[in-house]
């Protein structure tokens, strides 16, 4: 097969899961009776489903098992913030407008595009050329606004939809900004990131919550960011609003997506990891820089051999990959098509200083769905400065130490004199000098007598003045280290982990009269939208009577479930719960048992009435295994009449 | 006790409670360290968790019990859907703005505050004075801008922080403006409210998912809305961030809230409830408009008595009252202080035909926290008029019917040539024609031959001429009526109800020696943010390691809990968990039992180790009471040296 040809298969396939997720509900494009809005998504009832079971075992995997605390910030977010942060300045992507309609693209995709295709399709394309595409490809994130905007006019690169000319590129920050209360005058950004509302609240939380420095934050959080392919282009209108049929990366790309994030702190001088060893013998796919820059392929590793070899930093980097590995694949992603890829140098965000995204693979090629990022001290830091509020912590020694330590004694006298109500903001910011700062400012002032300071919490500079404190260097017995924690954050796209496992998770499947070719979704219990359906074999009043005893006695249980008292064929209601990804089936027949039916095997058996809930809870809660189930109770070959699809 | 001695208590009270609620992280005012921002506040740990359990039993209490669809929408919304919904126009609040700071107020809350402060601290207001400002109080909804600036002028009003001069009263639109995209050519808001995602996703929803007519949606939502307290001048700032002392209605009264919504959707001409009779017999109190008017009291009635004697309209509205009373008091809501009130006619949303809001009486007054509205069918008219779309259900008849019906028949060929690719849409707009409407426009082209014709999803008028369609009215067998459902809409506030669970479950007690009052949260299982505590008596190796196996086996039943190995004496950690509502401890003192506390009773009981676990998973899960398991196990009592606070 060429590679033409299967980029046709993926396709197709891509439309057969597409068009069932559709059809039945999982996605509806957001406002579809006024059009729809690119890149925005409904998740519909069964899809719901699913991101509540996903997230249920986020929380259980991540949150319960590891003790970690959970806070919960809100979506509007100051300027302020957003500025230490830096995401104000660099949180941009750079765009280029269609100079007629004013359309916007990223440059960078439009760039990309061109050289793609011209390698793919252009059969008269010079070796020389070739090569030089390639390296474009290959520069791709370190252009310039400036080189950038030569390559789009130098290759004649034009609007997509309309082959307009296009303006010259320019940042545009991503995201969106409001203004906070009715004046105006306060501004904010809905937050880009839900990590910020951790860092901020860093004090209070370690002061007050740790009794050990481990300290493990995560949040949930709906967020509005702009990370999407902002076009139009793609998306196909009728009459009766929005038709999916092929937005480029439609399901991945949007623009209001679920962030579940950890922010995991730690000690910079020991990132070692008490649980390390229970992931150590791993073995997964990983994608080292040096490897992608070699034009090696991933390999597998134990996570172990990863760390020792120095591939994987630390063993805390290593535990989340281990961690992650895990989450992915209990929800079902297929562990031949997950690797871990660290960032190249300039792939990586502002903030981090090393970065390795779990990516899964689909249609689409690979998708990096969980970052797992070394954001080092800098959020801390980066607040700390902005606010004015030290942001560390401590260890204690086992045996005080001797040091020589700074010791800066502001006079309360003079600075209440010199500064009235800000008193006590200036003595602040005095004693958060580092040693550096403080020996020059003293000696400044022994020579000069005073000297310009400049307080960021005040936005503002002061002079201060020799009698205003004292600045000395004394030997002490320290009895704790005071230092700025380091973070790892492994941070999870919700949205589009679940996009894959629907992806890998499909499957199609010849009906029994061979004439159809039926959809299944083969979701593991923990996943699946609804647990189990009920039937009444036929349309008669006992049978429906009884099938709403079971599901009474679901309810009781817990069990989400379907009950279907149509009287479409039973051959027909199994393939609509298939392809809901229902995996079990319980068919009234004749009383006193029933029929219990598996989804991917067809197998059936016969358990009794009374029984059969807490058979199906068993099965869903995973205390038991589907071939167990199987040893337990008789099959139900012997009655042909009801075999299913 | 006096009028100012009871405010003063309920002060005092609420301090006690909200300095509770901060120490101990429930809240977190947002962005401390850059001096938070008015209006918005985080969830800390023990906060998330309980607003998760809240939610939890929510989704158990009406989704499950009632087998509704869940749908999850975008918070950016385009401006359309909100100008159709009639956000843009009438969400709007009258603001003054201090005309030297720019600080902006509500004008209405400034003129009743006034008000308000007259009639309780002037001793020499006139009888006749007295009855103006309580005209003015009972008229306020009713101003027009004119008027209310005319009233804030006349009674001379300032600025409340700087006593400057305020502006004339403007409309100020309550919603999160945004443009969507790049290009800024898109205009959108981040919802108002949750329900309009379900609105417009009726028709896919009600076709694909409903098999009988009875369709109910609800929505959890992040929600950015503005119906908050704007102002700053009553919290107090420190150099440490923002004391949050007592910001008016501070943490009832924020920019971001969670909303949970359920559309119920029924037929207008029957209003029935097949479950009503569950719920006939509640007692609850009610506050009907008249009796409002009238000046008289809430009064206990049952459900069932206030539907057939007309003080709630129907069967389905009554049956949510009951259903809400129920969520609430099971939550712990103490029902003596919770009253259904009818909404004025002046106080209605612009969508709402009749609503009656769940009102909790704290500190703060009566609260409304639920909002049960009946929206008729205000949104989905209001839809399909605007998106072209028809939105609305069929009841199939148990026989045909003849009726006299309008037939419209375009003409495909003539649309074609005449519209060419917009001939869909023409045929559709005209094909959703009422009767009035065609019969005119069959007129007018019979009188002249073509006609103007408005298509509202094309946003321009068209010329339709005769050979385009044939207008009729034909004898028909009708097999099934159109209708467009009305909605009945609870709306919960949950972090409103939140709060006012934390007032009505928090007491204080006397420690052990008399010296202190320790405070308490009587928080059910159900709510409470850790279930269990986990004690080794004293530090020794021996008690800790019992300690974690029991905690072991609480992580394997899924019960949270926090164990605390520090040397602190017992009492003060049972103080400390008491604090957190943490509902039961376990102490490990001698093997092979241990003793279990109840937190409100103080009762202790000796129960196995390797039992424990599935004793507390009894309690928190409200298999067994607390009384019963006291019979079960013998009492603590017999070794003092252990007894708690």
């Amino acid at each position: 097969m060429d590679a033409a040809q299967e980029a046709q298969k993926r396709e197709a396939f891509r439309q057969a899961v597409v068009n069932t997720l559709e059809r039945r509900l999982f996605y509806i494009p957001s406002f579809k009776i006024y059009r729809g809005v690119a890149g925005l998504y409904d998740y519909g009832p069964p899809g719901c489903a699913v991101k509540a079971n996903v997230l249920a075992f986020w929380r259980q995997h991540f949150v319960r098992e590891e003790s970690m605390l959970e806070i919960d910030c809100p979506c509007v977010t100051p300027e302020i913030v957003l500025k230490a942060s830096g995401h104000v300045e660099k949180f941009t992507d750079l765009m280029v407008k269609d100079e007629k309609t004013g359309t916007c693209y990223r440059a960078d995709h439009l760039l990309k595009d061109y050289c793609k295709d011209k390698l793919e399709k252009d059969p008269n394309l010079s070796a020389e050329k070739a090569a030089e595409l390639k390296h474009v490809l290959a520069m791709l994130d370190d252009f310039s606004p400036e080189e950038l905007g030569a390559k789009i006019k130098g290759y004649g690169i034009t609007a997509p939809d309309t082959k307009n000319t296009l303006s010259d590129p320019y940042p545009f920050n991503l995201m969106f900004q409001t203004s906070i209360g009715p004046s105006g005058l306060s501004s904010g950004y809905m937050r880009p990131e839900t990590a910020q509302g951790i860092f901020v609240n860093f004090k209070d939380l370690y002061y007050l919550m740790a009794t050990s420095f481990l300290l493990q934050l995560h949040r949930l959080a709906k967020l509005s960011g702009m990370s999407i392919n902002r076009k139009l282009g793609n998306v196909k209108y009728s009459s009766k609003g929005v038709k999916m049929i092929s937005p480029r990366q439609g399901l991945l790309r949007v623009r209001e997506f679920t962030l579940a994030e950890i922010e995991h702190f730690l000690d910079p001088e020991d990132k070692s990891h008490p649980k390390f060893s229970e992931i150590l013998n791993l073995e997964v796919f990983m994608f080292p820089r040096k490897d992608q820059v070699s034009g090696l392929s991933a390999r597998i590793i134990t996570i172990g051999k990863a760390v020792s070899q120095g591939i994987v930093k630390n063993e805390s980097l290593g535990y989340f990959i281990g961690r992650v590995y895990l989450f992915l694949t209990r929800l079902g992603i297929d562990k031949d098509r997950l690797r871990f890829r660290q960032h190249l140098a300039n792939e990586m965000a502002h903030y981090a200083a090393d970065c390795w995204d779990a990516e899964i693979e689909c249609s689409y090629g690979w998708i990096e769905c969980v970052g797992i990022a070394d954001r080092s001290a800098y959020d801390l830091r980066a607040h700390a400065d902005k606010s004015g509020v030290p942001l560390v912590a401590y260890e204690k020694y086992p045996e005080p130490r001797d040091v020589e330590k700074l010791v800066i004694v502001p006079s309360k006298k003079q600075l209440g004199l010199a500064f009235k109500g800000n008193q006590k903001i200036v003595a602040e910011a005095l004693e958060a000098m580092g040693e550096k700062e403080a020996m020059e400012l003293k000696a400044t002032l022994e020579a000069e007598g005073e000297a310009k300071f400049r307080i960021c919490t005040l936005d503002k500079e002061v002079i201060i003045k020799k009698d205003m404190l004292s600045i000395s260097k004394e030997k002490k017995k320290e009895h704790q280290r005071l230092f700025t924690p380091s973070v790892i954050e492994p941070s999870f796209g919700i949205g589009r982990i679940i996009y894959c496992l629907y992806e890998h998770l499909f499957y199609t499947r010849a009906s029994k009269d061979g004439d159809e070719q039926l959809n299944v979704f083969r979701f593991p219990p923990l996943v699946a939208p609804i647990k189990c359906a009920v039937f009444p074999l036929v349309q008669n009043q006992q049978y429906e009577e009884v099938a709403k005893r079971i599901a009474k006695s679901l309810t009781t249980v817990g069990i989400s479930h379907k009950i279907d008292i149509t009287g479409t064929s039973i051959g027909k209601r199994y393939a609509r719960t298939d392809e809901l990804g229902v995996p079990f089936a319980i068919t009234v027949d004749s009383a006193p048992s029933v029929t219990l039916r598996e989804r991917d095997s067809k197998q059936q058996i016969r358990v009794n009435v009374d029984e059969v809930a807490s058979v199906v809870k068993e099965l869903t809660d995973g205390v038991s295994k589907w071939p167990d189930i199987l040893l337990r109770y008789p099959t139900h070959s012997s009655r042909p009449a009801v075999t299913g699809v």
